[in-house]
């Protein structure tokens, strides 16, 4: 018996959760389900977007299963939080980033399939503790970044105090592990191709670095093919021949972009799962986020949470369930009946999710 | 009469160049053509990417039109490089960067508009000379950068030796000119709506900055809506809702990446202008590469280098053969014959600019 937290976090989280879960719990799946807060909410009840409580909870489970979450006060809101946060130091840090880093959970793997038709399968994965999230955004410049800046003629005509610098930090220990993750799923996944997003005619001594970590590595997996393209070509690419793709491996804002780009090409964020792995932990969210404006109206795609349980599952070695749940929600994306609005119809939460049970036991 | 220097470049390039420039100059522009080099070859014969001839004819021309250059050394020439460049201190810096930085050219315009049937007509406006393209990438750290970044548990796993850091740099200078450039620019083309691309829940300091900048420009220009989207979110729009978007703003590397995207959303790089533009200059070249692998084949699609005469020539205020090429091009790719192998044709380089020569007449 594993355990699984569950988080439903903000907006339509809870709803997509209490559509989906039943469904899960009635498969009488070898699991059990804890519950935990996060979030926007529980910024507001706590002063704390993740209660000790909750890292406690994820400690205590094997695996993590996100709704979604508010990763930035909302605009309305934010007077308020201001005044909250006056002089107590404290800031509303997004509590992906906050679990990715402080657990560790560098790989995010985004799988992109086609569920209408079956043309295109293929992996993003990200970075997820490094590059751009690093933390290291400046404005205003102390002495020691100027000085790294100062004969730019932009800063130059510009001056320290109102110049902004944001460091993209990339380590020998995070660009390891990524690939070797990368070749890892590839490997399992019997993906034959990994493609490396960088920018190697701009970035020339950080794509060296990672260029020579990719040779290196890539011997450990004969089989794979592996080539270097140009993170704006990816991006065409993925758009205009998504079938080409095999393993994207990507540093944190370039997968950032790449893998919503892999929604986009899915048909949209209802569709699209994520899982965040570490060595010692993992959650699993749908890449869309809280969706506020539309929170309370049982509009919300539910597919994208049941992909995201079955990413879940595969993780936890339950490949049959996996496989279950992943037939049933291309059964019903295809029917085209019992879809929500995002995909053409005018199903609810609810009667998508019922939809997608109805289909389970077909399968 | 205005004079615009001509630039073919590498690989296939000269090709377009030739099938195009012919039929600007049958069409009896107010335009002297003046050629220049630049590039690759340029590189191999003279040692310079850039050589002072051609800065000297940027210098007395009005403006530049540029075929397609290799922006980083062939695989297989690069030994040869490497060779050619020990001890000479020298390295093959991508002309396009050389140019945009030299020349200040901050404002990279890309115009998507739906060639095919008219859903959709945006512009990405790209800043051109700070961001990650500041040239402050490093590899092996420093005492002073290393001591910004050592906390990060990656960096102290790693150690100063093996880790990389590249500075996004974005100062007021920068930042104000481009917004006021986008402003004045979805005013002259009657968009509604400016988007700024940015990454404000994760990049706060820096995005504070440029919210704040916004704010502020946009109160000169009270007619244009402004919103700011996360850049991963706006990737997937783009290709989702492309219809919802007029001017969209991004800092170099994101403007990249959604630049290019935008020419997937087109259809192809085979059909994507481009301007660089600058308070003393500006250079226009089709979004394409130099497809190396594709030259000498004369199989490339000249559409995009039209399109890109044609936004010259509304630079050089000339509208009226700016919309009449516009207007051919999209005769032709709507009569789907006469196109190249892109667009699912068969057509040679010199048939489909022929093809769009007769349907000039026909305007
Ligand atoms: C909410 C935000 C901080 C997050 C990110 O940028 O990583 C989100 O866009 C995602 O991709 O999970
Ligand atoms: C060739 C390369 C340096 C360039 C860039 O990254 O700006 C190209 O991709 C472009 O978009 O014009």
């Amino acid at each position: 018996m594993k355990s699984v937290a569950v988080l439903p976090g903000d907006g339509i989280g809870p709803e997509v959760v209490s559509a989906v879960l039943p469904v899960l719990d009635r498969m009488g799946l070898p699991l059990e389900f804890r519950f935990g807060e996060v979030g926007w909410t529980s910024w507001c009840e706590t002063g704390n977007a993740v209660p000790q409580s909750t890292w406690d909870l994820l400690a205590e489970t094997d695996t993590c299963l996100l709704g979604a979450i508010t990763s930035k006060p909302l605009r309305e809101a934010e007077a308020e939080l201001a005044e909250h946060l006056r002089g107590t130091g404290l800031r509303y840090v997004s509590p992906v980033v906050q679990l990715r880093q402080k657990l560790s959970l560098y790989a995010n793997v985004r799988p992109v399939a086609d569920v209408h038709a079956d043309r295109f399968a293929f992996s993003v994965i990200r970075e997820n503790t490094e590059g751009l999230y690093a933390g290291l955004d400046f404005h205003g410049l102390g002495p020691a970044l100027w000085d790294v800046v100062k004969d730019h003629p932009n800063a130059a005509a510009t001056g320290p105090e109102l110049t902004s610098a944001t460091l993209r930090l990339q380590t020998q220990f995070g660009i390891d592990r990524l690939l070797r993750f990368g070749f890892e799923h590839a490997r399992q996944n019997g993906y034959r191709l990994l493609s490396l997003a960088d920018k190697p005619n701009v970035l020339r001594e950080s794509s060296n670095h990672l260029r020579g970590r990719l040779e290196l590595i890539s011997q450990e997996y004969p089989e794979i093919e592996t080539e270097i393209l140009n993170v704006d070509a990816l991006a065409l690419w993925m758009v205009r021949r998504p079938e080409r793709f095999g393993v994207i491996v990507a540093e944190n804002m370039f997968g950032d972009i790449l893998s919503d780009l892999g929604a986009g090409v899915m048909g949209g964020l209802g569709l699209a799962p994520s899982g965040n792995i570490g060595e010692h932990g993992s959650y699993f969210e749908p890449v869309h986020g809280s969706a506020p404006s539309m929170a309370g109206r049982q509009k919300a795609n539910p597919m994208a949470l049941f992909l995201t349980a079955s990413q879940l599952l595969r993780h936890l070695d339950l490949p049959a369930p996996a496989e279950q749940i992943r037939s049933a929600v291309r059964a019903v994306a295809r029917a085209r009946r019992a879809v929500t609005y995002d995909l053409g119809g005018t199903a609810t939460t609810p009667v998508a999710a019922a939809a997608v049970e109805k289909a389970l036991s077909g399968t």
